[in-house]
């Protein structure tokens, strides 16, 4: 078989594991292929004891920059080949890391395309036949504090709605708590975290949003079912990266 | 974060592309982790326009032995960091394809230790405490013609159950199909496929197998809850990979 012109995706993995095993089956399930031969070249690496928690660093500060280590495994990508690379993690978008991750990149010279998830997010969104207006989010709290989504769509025209604090609490447990957290236990997810996520989103819908953002790669893993109701970034991710390595063998919606 | 004594764990992906994810997810799954950063690190490199059918090769022949693609890549993933490999196909076990990896890796001097998932799901077999005699196979058809599970399992005692001709040929077409079969729709599967997959173990276990085993990597997506009855060799995979890479971290049975 010859070369194609099809670009190389690269996957940070480990942030956490399962949303990169999540965004590589979703590249994989909206790719038109019908057989094996006919898939995207994808290379992942997953390297999460390097990488420190994102929501810690932005919560608490100290220790290094969780982007640092995202800039070293983008680097590894590229040297294994990849050309346009995806980071299946909401928090690694708020600014302060997408900066270092951006530094360390422009820094060594490599040429490497980034596809920014949340950007993407408000781009579907923004092309969504219904045009939402109102957006629940349902994120770590570290991705909340960040603002990484009302800033991105905001100036969109969109208004970002967020849980109760004690929700939000609760939240963010359903995805960190050592016992029954999805980080923790993921497949299947703990009926603890599964009850309260629903109970935020019924939340979220009663203060008026239209949409709800699983904006934590861990929570597609709770909501594998497609619904019209929640957005999901990582198959947003997946398709972008599809749109940027090979257009033409993207499904259609 | 020090380096710790861990090995890195490489995944030949792309054969099929689904069957790689499902491997990575289980290895996440079956480590002892309850935050990102205890999980292992994991390089996958998923390039399947590059590596031929096992199934055609085996039965048709002619064209590039799939092994030699699949060497290649062990030698990128080595490249990488990967010290212990595993190749989530079944058929790409049958002796003609290893032969043929073993001998590009062999020729590269590089270190790579390759975890042979059919040894390790007969090894598997014979600590099961109820020791099954009677192992039926559902696989490719080329899984089937390779002898690649009766070579290695009968001399440890086990008798290989397959399919009637005709089952055979639906069980083929259910993985294979351009429309129905799982290689072109993974998730979820189509309505045929289950049928077929679930009338052929009925007539296995009428034949007298007391387990069946999922002889393509690309099954475990069609049984995704795990069962008595069911062996999965993606899973047994994903265990003999962590075992190598550090066995303190492979969770209990």
């Amino acid at each position: 078989m010859t070369k194609n012109q099809d670009k190389i995706i690269g996957i940070v993995g480990g942030v956490g594991p399962y949303a990169g095993a999540d965004l590589f089956r979703k590249i994989c399930s909206q790719t038109r292929a019908e057989t094996d031969q006919e898939h995207l070249e994808v290379v992942m690496i997953s390297d999460p004891s390097h990488i420190n928690d994102r929501s810690v660093y932005l919560e608490k500060g100290g220790g290094r920059n969780p982007g640092d280590a995202i800039g070293d495994i983008i680097l590894r990508l590229a040297a294994a080949g990849a050309e346009v690379v995806g980071i299946p993690c909401n928090t690694a978008h708020s600014p302060a890391i997408v900066a270092a991750v951006e530094s360390k990149v422009i820094a060594s010279g490599v040429m490497v395309e980034i596809v920014h998830m949340i950007r993407e997010v408000a781009e579907a969104m923004r092309r969504t036949p219904t045009r939402p207006k109102r957006m629940g989010l349902l994120a770590t709290t570290g991705t909340y504090h960040s603002k990484v989504y009302s800033e991105i769509l905001g100036p969109e025209g969109f208004e970002v709605i967020v849980p109760e604090v004690f929700t939000q609490k609760d939240v963010h447990r359903a995805i960190y708590d050592p016992k029954f957290g999805i980080k923790a236990q993921g497949h299947p997810i703990s009926t603890e975290a599964k009850g309260i996520l629903e109970g935020a989103s019924r939340e979220l819908l009663e203060l008026g949003a239209e949409k709800i953002i699983l904006g934590c790669t861990e929570l597609p893993l709770a909501f594998p079912d497609e619904s019209d109701i929640y957005v999901d970034p990582t198959l947003i991710l997946a398709r972008a990266l599809i749109r940027e390595a090979a257009p033409e063998k993207l499904k259609p919606l």
